[in-house]
C-alpha cells in the first residue's frame, strides 16, 4: 500500500484483510516489526487522538516518529503559492514537506478544512497540492473531505458491536456545535456507511443537507452493497428502530465560509443536542458514536456519553489498532 | 504493581527491592525489557524533568511514550464536572484521559495542586477524579499532595550519599518564593524522611506550619521506624549537626487559594533566601537538597548551588533511574 | 568521537570516514546500534530540520531521543549569571543543561547568535558556557557561528553532486532578508569549502564584509588544501564559471547588533534575491545550495527554487544521514 487517503480506494475485502491484520496485532503483537522505520507526523492543525495514536502504533510495532506542527518550535508554515514571503512564516511548504517526508519512510499530514471555498474544499485541492509535494507512502490524517483512519476505525468498531452490515440502520445526525466545522467527517463516514451496506439515515435541519455529490456518491454505493440512503428532518422518523446513530456537526452549505451568516442561520438549532429522548423510538442497544472531541451540554448531554450507549472511547481506541494495520502493511515489507 | 501513587503504599522492603532494580538497570541495560510497550504521559502542568526523565526512561528499556499537555497543539481540556461547553475547550478530560490511556501499556498524570481549595488538595480530589477514569497501571507524576517519584528519587539520594537511615538528621526548610506553591514536595518528603526513620525537623517561619494531618501521620510513621519529627521556626537550632537541608518553598496554610494575603504575610521572609552561614552549625558535610527548578538567588545563592554541598542534579538524574524500576516492575511482566 | 563542534576539528580523512560510514548505515541499516540509547535535545532556539532529523536518526538506528525547548511546556529558562531569579523564569540553564545532559548519552544544544556582541559571538563564548556544564559527549547543533551538521551536509551533498574538490568554483553569496541573521552558517560554510581545496569566492554588497578573522581562517585553510578564497560585490565576475551557488543573508559587521541601522543599511539591496539571470556566466549545471529555511521571492525566486539547480531538498536529507554517522561513531562502542 502507497496511499491511505480515502476509504472508498478500497474493497471490502482489503478492508476486512486491514481489520484481520489490526487484530492479529493487537493479540500477537510484532515490537520489531517496524524496528528502524520512522513515520514522519505533519499537523497543520490541532489534533490529540491522532497526534498520541499515531506515536503509540508505531512505538508496538518497533518503530518511531516525528512531529513537525506551526504551534511547536519551528519557524511558521507558509502554503500560499507564488508569494513573497516578507511576513511571519520563514519556510515555504514546499521546502517543508519534501524535507519532513525526506526524513520518513511514510508520512502522515493533517490539514483540515479551511471552510473557506466548497467546490476547492469537496475536491480536497489543498491536500492534493501536498501529497504531490511527497514521493513517499502517506497517509491521509483528516483532509478537507477525508478522515480514512476515522472511517477504518468505526468500520472496526461497527463489527466489534456486532453492528450488522447489512439490515443495519445507521443514522447519521447533525449536532449543535458552536464553531462552523467541516464536511470531512460527515462525508466520509456517510460513504463509510454506505459501504458496509447499511440502511443510512442522514438526519439534518433544513439547510444542512449535505452536497448533492457527497449524497449521490453514497447512494451509489450503498446500493451496489446492498444497503440504502436517505435524508430527513424528522428526528423521531429517522431513529426509528437505529441501530446506531453517529453524531457530527458541520457548516450550512448556504453559508460556507460566511461565519455571521452561518451564526445567525444556527442560532434557533440548539436543540440539535442529542439527549436521551432521541432514541425513545430507537432499537434498544441503539448506540452512540462521535469521533471526538465532543463538547458536552452542546453536541450530547452527560447522560448519553457517561451511559452504556456511548462507544465512543472505543472508537478512539480502535484509531490507533487499525493505524497499525495500515502501517505494517505499507512498511513491513511482508 | 498497577499503582505508583504515594511512597507510603510500599514497605521499606518494597522500596528497597525497587531501588535494587534501579541500580541493576543501570549497572546492566535491559535495551528490550519493555519493547512495543507504551507510556502515555500527560501533563496538565508545566515540566522540564518529568517530561524529559520519563522519555528517558521508556528509550532506555526500549518502549516508548508520547506526550499531551494542554499547552501543545491540541483543542484545550475542560476539568469541570457538569458544565455546558461553549468556551475555548473542545475536549473533557472525561474523555480525554480515558483516550489518552487506551493508547498505553500505563498511563502517567501530572496535575498539581490548584492552590484552592485544602482539605480537597490534602484529600487529592482531582487526582483520584482523573485516575478514577483509568482502567490501567497508572503513575502519579505529581498530584495536589504527592509526588512519588521525587520521594523515591530522593530515598535514593539520600542512600548514595551514605547518609544514614536511622539517627541521620534531616531538615526540610522553608524558603522564599515568589508565588504561592503546592504542600505536595513539603508534605511527601515529610512522609519519605519519616518512613527511613531519620530525625526530621521541619524549619520553617511561624504561620508556614504544614497542616495538622501531614504533621501527625509523619509523627506516627517515625515512631514506628525508629525516628521523629519536630518542628520549629529557629534556624541555627534546627540545622544544628544536621546531614541534610532538604529546602521548599509552600503556601501558609492561613491564606490558602487567598494570593494577595498570601503576598501580604510573606513580604518579610525574603531572608528566607538559602545561603552558606545557614551551615554554621550543621554537620560539616551537610548536604543541599531541591527537587528543581530552583530559583537562584530567590531560593538558595548560588555559591550554594554551586558548591559541594549541592546534590540536586544527582536526584534529578535519580528521578530517570527510579522511574525505570517502576516500569519495568509494571509492565516487564517478570 | 566526544565533541561534534566544529568541522575543522576533523581533518578531511575523518570526515571521508564519517561519510562512509553514513552511507553505509543509508545502505545497510543497524536498527538495533544504538537500542536503549538517548540523545537529548535542547533547542534554545526553534528548529524545523534539526528537531526532525535527529529524531528521526535515533529511531533509524535503534534509539530515541527527548526534546526540551523553551517554547514548550516548561517553566522558562534564565541563561544570564549571578542574577536574581524574581522574574518569569523558574530555572537556570546552569541546572537545566546538567539535568537534561544527565538522562542521555549524548546531548544536542541549538543556541543561535542572539545578534548583540560580535567578539562574544565569533569566540561562541555561550555556547562554551553552556557546553562546561555537561559532562558527556555533545553535538554543536547550531552555535553563534558553527554549524557543523550542516556543514558535513554541505560536505556530501556537494560530493553526490560530483562537485570536485580541487578546482571547483564556490561562490558564498549573500542575500537579502528581512531580519538581521547570524554569522553561522556564511562562516562555517565558508571553512567548509575552504577545507575541500576549492576555489571560493563571496559575493557580497560592499558592508557585508565577513569578519577578518573568518576570512583569514579560510584563506590559510583553502591555501593548505590546494584552493583559494576570494571576495567580490560583482555578481557576474563571481558567478563565473561557478559550479555551485551557497545564498545566506547575515548581518553586517558594522551595524551588529543595530538593528534600525542594519535596516537602514540594507533598504537598497532587495535586488540580492536570487534570480535566474545570476546564472548567466555560471557553468551550465551551476547548482543552489541553501540551508533552509528559505524565504520564497525574498532570498530566491520561486524559479530557481523549483528548478533543477536546486539541491535544498538533498541537503537536508542529507543532514540525517550524516548526523546518523555522527551518533554511530560517538555511541556504537564499534
Amino acid at each position: 500500500m502507497k496511499e491511505f487517503n480515502e476509504l472508498s480506494d478500497f474493497s471490502t475485502i482489503e478492508i476486512d484483510e486491514l481489520l484481520k491484520l489490526a487484530r492479529r496485532l493487537e493479540e500477537r503483537p510484532e515490537p520489531r516489526a517496524l524496528e528502524g522505520k520512522v513515520l514522519s507526523l505533519l499537523f497543520l492543525n490541532p489534533s490529540l487522538r491522532t497526534l498520541s495514536s499515531f506515536q503509540a502504533a508505531m512505538v508496538r510495532l518497533g518503530g518511531g516518529t516525528f512531529v513537525i506542527s506551526p504551534e511547536m518550535s519551528i519557524h511558521g508554515l507558509e502554503s500560499r503559492s507564488g508569494i513573497v514571503m516578507d511576513g511571519g512564516a520563514a519556510e515555504h511548504i514546499y521546502e517543508a514537506i519534501p524535507v519532513i517526508a525526506s526524513y520518513g519512510d511514510v508520512i502522515g499530514i493533517r490539514a483540515v478544512a479551511k471552510i473557506e471555498n466548497l467546490q476547492n474544499e469537496l475536491s480536497d485541492r489543498d491536500f492534493k497540492e501536498y501529497i504531490s509535494l511527497v514521493d513517499k507512502p502517506y497517509i491521509n490524517m483528516e483532509s478537507a473531505i477525508n478522515h480514512p483512519c476515522q472511517n477504518l476505525a468505526d468500520w472496526k468498531t461497527l463489527n466489534d458491536q456486532n453492528i450488522s452490515s447489512s439490515g443495519g440502520k445507521f443514522v447519521l445526525s447533525w449536532s449543535w456545535h458552536p464553531n462552523a466545522l467541516s464536511l470531512a467527517i460527515p462525508s466520509s463516514t456517510l460513504q463509510m456507511a454506505a459501504m458496509r451496506g447499511m440502511d443510512v439515515t442522514v438526519l439534518r435541519p433544513d439547510g444542512y443537507e449535505l452536497p448533492d455529490e457527497v449524497m449521490n456518491k453514497a447512494r451509489r454505493v450503498a446500493e451496489l452493497n446492498g444497503g440504502s440512503v436517505n435524508e430527513t428532518n424528522d428526528r423521531s422518523q429517522a431513529m426509528e428502530g437505529a441501530d446506531v446513530i453517529y453524531v457530527n456537526s458541520w457548516s450550512s452549505v448556504l453559508n460556507y465560509g460566511r461565519q455571521s451568516s452561518e451564526e445567525k442561520f444556527k442560532k434557533e438549532l440548539r436543540g440539535w443536542c442529542v439527549d436521551e429522548p432521541w432514541f425513545d423510538t430507537a432499537s434498544v442497544d441503539c448506540r452512540f458514536m462521535h469521533c471526538l472531541p465532543i463538547r458536552r451540554g452542546v453536541t450530547a448531554m452527560d447522560r448519553v456519553l457517561d451511559g452504556s450507549r456511548s462507544i465512543v472511547i472505543q472508537e478512539s481506541r480502535n484509531r490507533m489498532l487499525v493505524q497499525m494495520a495500515v502501517l505494517h502493511q505499507m512498511l513491513s515489507g511482508a
